[in-house]
């Protein structure tokens, strides 16, 4: 831990990426924003609001917690000591606002230095070009060749095409399981030489005739590489295998930045461009996906997660009513002699009902991330940016809304679409003063325990355990069991977006509830500065493309506090100060308006300024640098690498001219897949290195898991990316 | 008439440029909607209704129009007859969805069809970049030159710097004013050459010393003169007149295509690049605005705008209650006499009241076309556009909404804030079809009195009357008066749009209305297609850009028409229909996204493809082309023409080598501006040749005509543009 404190910013994107960095940067702009506002809170408004003293002598019967006396209800209707509230509330805004145009500031020349000083990439020279139509008698390869060199002729290098992999990364899949239970009975056999591993044929090993394992699954394992060498066999040589995608990579930095920010063709919805991912990021499996299909995904998703949000409580409910001991007893009447026992009993009847509802909790970014996979995002990155903002959603309704009003979204949404839009905010600030003890309380029992258990790494120490006692048979699979993964952004930044919206929400209205968040900004900064260091393995380089979400999401934290201040004020009879409030929310919008066309275009487009000066800086130094040999299978699937290198020249870049393996690693310090580049002489037919991580768990029993590793892992680079800043400041 | 009837529509581009046609296609385009749907609607809607007679027993004692009959009011609540209303809502909006596709894809591949079928322009080499960084001790345009050299090293060709002529500009229009009156006063002489005028030399001519007219307009001018030539130095020689704004030119369409879509530097408010306008749809003065400044003006305009929309009446209802006789008398005790006279006592009681209403309704489109102007938008197209946007504003709330529910706009926004958001459809539903009739006289009033006022031009000869009686003094004078203008598509396109409002609402409510609607898009039709072809001038070419505008408000029109059809019919107690009209506006939505992101970008963007084919055709046909000097002045500010020919050197593109002026005519075909390309030999001191249209009128009377033609005219080329489909039939 004293280590992890020790290191500069610098160091740390050296060591884990700017994505991690950045996203420390978070915790830090919590800090800078709430110390001083909880300072000048706790000294100006809690004062006013205790020396107000309504609620003593007010309502003496009703039940008010100390904490409400330190809050803006104990201030008297009508009282001019609101003026002091909005004065502060304007104070906040301004100070926030400033915070965020710094760190926008910052961020987005981080990124700009980060992306400046990166070493030359293959993603830095490539485009991702989809929608290639489709002309009878050429090739999706002949159609993009010619329209590059004929669009782009000065810049235009060389081009990889994409294979429909699909069914081969597949069978690859099960092959793998297959040598998985092979190794594991081939261990049995060896510590118990007297006994051969026997087992049955059927489903899932439960019955059908009985065979020797080992035999069993060599065999398997034989008619499963018949298969392969079919499906490879189509792969390379049925044009329909070919995708309409294709990774365009262009001569200089500023040809790949002119294609992907222009349009292409005269149908906007052909040869779309945009820049290619890290290959590491990229999402394989969505490159099929046609353009068409796309926009009638997105309107699916978006309709889905609307429900998603609103109407989630009606099929949980409904497991809920089911899954009583009445209907237990009914559906499993030999079951009851075991549920009738006292003990069980009643831990049944605590746990059932909220059972469904922390599987649906515990299983929802999983099903978040399934639902951007459909939307047809091609890269990781996008996929967890995506599922983030689905979950912060979830979040805001369900429970920050949720918890204000009570009632469930769906009855929420109903109550508002017949109230009047002026009264929405009264009805929710009016509750938001009682609602704080909740918070608090939330806030210490998800904020503060969830970074215990992140720093005793809780969540993936019960699953390793799990995944040990049921699953894990050989070394492989310890190995995989035990990856610590990289920072979960889906889950962690809505979490952290939604800490933001209570503190600013709060600080005028409740100010005790500041030091509760503050504590949470401090021990998060700490402990994920520890894990970020000494535990997380890089899974991709996003270089910050998330800022521009975590300022919007603080900048409608901002709106939503104003808007349930004006509510608030109004129920107390305030309405003179109503058009101060007014004026705030314009602000506000014009505020982000401006920084979005400020900032935002550094986290979109690459400024052909910087293009040109990193290209003229590379041909300045390395003049006779081979590109194209360099780029030779920077984007070829990596399940390409399971075949032989004689098939390999086929589905190359370069196909009439390959260069020897030795030859590409001597001549360039390095090429992006370092999975590639340390194995030039691993065996051809056989892409899964034993040292490489773990590939792939098939988990049925937790479809979480399933889901989430299932994909992410065709692909998996195995060491933490050096190559930043360092080979920078040797160059 | 008649041969106005047989133009094909390639003539009509021809003749009057694609804007005109595709304008024209508007009103086609409603007949297309509106013929089906009318037949449909009459001859199953009026059976169905009349049939359902509840209007004949129920309610007797109240007045229904027979019009009530035939509308949706006359079907019973709860009768099962509604689902024919829904059933035909889902026809009428298919109907109209297909239509619009069928358009928008006609029009966007017209336009495409239009820019490649231009000849070599200007304005498709030429971008304007907008914010140049200051750099201390290194003027703007070594800033630029250095800038595309180095980061467009193989396509910048050349600029031309922008100078800030305003001052100069407004020089040159006053020693116009002066040419004038002393042309009316020689002429005054030529024909008494007895008497020469005199005039006093105080404010207006009312007042001061008593002067002889041509002495003192010829002192005037001498005194100007020497100004000009003072301020004319100045320009020139005072670096500050350089304003950040540059038109930078490339030697391909391709170079242009790239730098106008791409971004430029890392600082994304620095180097703005955007497609050059047509010279002479630029509009000079707010070249100078700064960036920061128009982030400014756009917030104050918005708020502007809708502070215009909905407060309007206030200071209407002001002015019209000092406005009344009372008032008068107090303020004006002499001329009581006079209003006490009988007739003209009726005449002001009902002229008074409407005066400030119609005076304003008058001027609104002025107002808004400055409204634009402070934007700060740099071309008059644009301008015209967003002028057009906010009328339709305008429009929708005072007119639509206005007159289905009772109340100002400001009345209607107080209620709608207090009601709930399902209640508001409902609250206007419930009114729309007793408002059918109104409707149908608006459109008789409104439109159809409108046109025939259009063929007959009855405003523009109503204001050339009263120039004539009050302002023309000179053949010159004459002349501007009688310049016939162009389609005015601030006023024209929203009430356009309004009519498909209207028809698109009524539709299924009260289908009587539909034959109203039809016979003005018919008769309108013909009328603008008369005035397009023997009346209008061309002012600019936008090439159709006003397109995705009234797609979309046609769009709005449907999602209006839907939702109050869903309000009108939960109050009919119909609420089982609900979710059937609840998926249609979510259906509508995503159609016009899809329209948008198939079709708009040919709007916005000018494809690579397009413009490297267009470049490889150039360079196959003239080889030898010197662009440099067919660029050197097409975008020099209009008013350096009236510069000595080795000062233009100064100002110039080329600097360096300027080539003669025969050289450059006879070396093309068509240079952009033919107003400088048709008399290279007239007086270079002085720029308004007699036979160009007038330039300028200055009316303090109207202000609505001043602040329109003020700035409009300052360039006005002469000929209607003939280089379209016409130069490339020669190629």
């Amino acid at each position: 831990m004293p280590q992890a404190l020790k290191m500069t910013e610098a160091e740390i994107i050296d060591h884990a990426g700017l994505d991690s960095a950045v996203f420390l940067r978070i915790y830090t702009l919590g800090l800078k924003i709430f110390v001083p506002i909880t300072i000048l809170a706790l000294l100006i408004l809690i004062p006013v609001n205790v020396s107000s003293g309504t609620l003593f002598f007010l309502r003496k019967e009703l039940v008010m917690s100390d904490i409400d006396k330190l809050s803006i209800s104990n201030v008297r209707p009508q009282s001019i000591r609101f003026f002091i509230h909005i004065a502060l509330e304007y104070a906040f805004t301004t100070w926030i606002c400033f915070m965020l145009y710094k760190e926008y500031d910052h961020v987005a020349s981080m990124r700009l230095r980060f992306l400046a000083s990166k070493r030359r990439r293959a993603e830095q020279f490539t485009v991702v070009v989809r929608n290639v139509p489709h002309v009878s008698g050429r090739s999706a390869v002949d159609s993009v060749e010619q329209f590059f060199q004929t669009n782009h002729p000065n810049t235009y290098l060389c081009q990889q095409a994409v294979y429909n992999a699909n069914t081969f990364a597949k069978l690859v899949r099960k092959r793998d399981r297959l040598q998985n239970w092979l190794d594991y009975n081939q261990l049995k056999f060896e510590r118990h030489p007297d006994k051969r591993p026997t087992q049955n044929k059927g489903f899932l090993g439960l019955w059908g005739e009985r065979v020797d394992s080992i035999e069993y699954y060599k065999q398997q394992m034989k008619h499963l590489e018949k298969n392969m060498a079919l499906e490879r066999q189509k792969i390379l040589k049925d044009s329909k295998s070919i995708l309409p995608v294709s990774f365009v990579s262009f001569n200089s930095r500023w040809g790949a930045a002119v294609c992907a920010q222009t349009q292409q063709s005269k149908n906007p919805t052909l040869w779309l461009t945009n820049w290619a991912p890290e290959p590491r990021d990229i999402y394989w499996r969505n490159l099929a996906i046609p353009f068409m299909s796309l926009t009638v995904r997105k309107l699916i998703i978006s309709v889905s997660v609307f429900a998603l949000v609103f109407f989630y409580m009606i099929p949980i409910a409904f497991v809920q009513s089911l899954a009583n001991l009445e209907g237990l007893e009914k559906v499993a009447p030999f079951l009851r002699p075991v549920i009738e026992l006292k003990f069980i009993k009643s831990f049944l009847q605590g746990f059932l009902p909220g059972l469904a509802l922390k599987i649906f909790l515990y299983i929802l970014p999983t099903v978040l991330i399934i639902m951007s996979k459909i939307e047809g995002f091609i890269a990781h990155s996008t996929l967890e940016r995506r599922a983030a903002a689905k979950y912060y959603y979830f979040m805001l309704v369900n429970v920050f809304l949720g918890s204000i009003i009570a009632g469930t979204a769906f009855e929420q949404l109903d109550a508002f679409l017949h109230q009047s839009p002026t009264q929405i905010p009264r009805t929710i600030g009016v509750s938001i003063p009682m609602k704080a003890t909740f918070f608090i309380t939330y806030i210490m029992i998800d904020g503060w325990a969830g970074i215990a258990g992140e720093i005793l790494r809780l969540k993936p120490l019960i699953i390793f355990h799990l995944k040990n006692m049921f699953l894990v048979k050989t070394e492989r699979d310890k190995e995989r069991a035990m990856d610590p993964g990289s920072v979960d952004f889906p889950e962690t930044l809505p979490s952290l977006q939604l800490y933001f919206l209570l503190g600013i929400v709060y600080a005028v209205v409740t100010p005790i509830l500041l030091p509760f968040v503050l504590v949470f900004f401090a021990f998060a900064y700490l402990v994920y500065r520890h894990q970020i260091i000494n535990v997380y393995n890089q899974k991709y380089e996003s270089a910050a493309a998330f800022w521009p979400h975590v300022h919007s999401r603080i900048i409608a934290s901002l709106l939503i506090s104003q808007l349930l201040l004006l509510g608030l004020l109004s129920t107390k009879k305030a309405a003179n100060s109503t058009p101060l409030l007014v004026i705030l929310p314009i602000l506000t919008l014009y505020f982000h308006k401006y920084c979005k066309s400020r900032f935002e275009p550094a986290f979109r487009k690459y400024p052909l300024e910087e293009a040109m000066a990193k290209d003229l800086n590379d041909r300045a130094t390395e003049s006779e640098l081979n590109l194209k040999a360099y780029l030779a299978d920077a984007y070829l699937h990596p399940i390409f690498r399971s075949f032989e290198e004689e098939e390999l020249v086929e589905v190359k870049v370069e196909k009439n001219k390959p260069q020897p393996a030795s030859d590409r690693t001597s001549e360039l310090s390095s090429p992006s897949p370092p999975h590639q580049a340390n194995h030039p002489s691993s065996p051809p037919h056989y892409v899964y290195h034993p040292s490489s991580p773990p590939q792939h768990v098939y988990d049925p029993s937790s479809p979480s898991h399933y889901a989430y590793h299932y994909e992410n892992d065709i692909y998996h680079p195995p060491s933490p990316p050096h190559y930043a800043y360092h080979y920078e400041n040797e160059s």
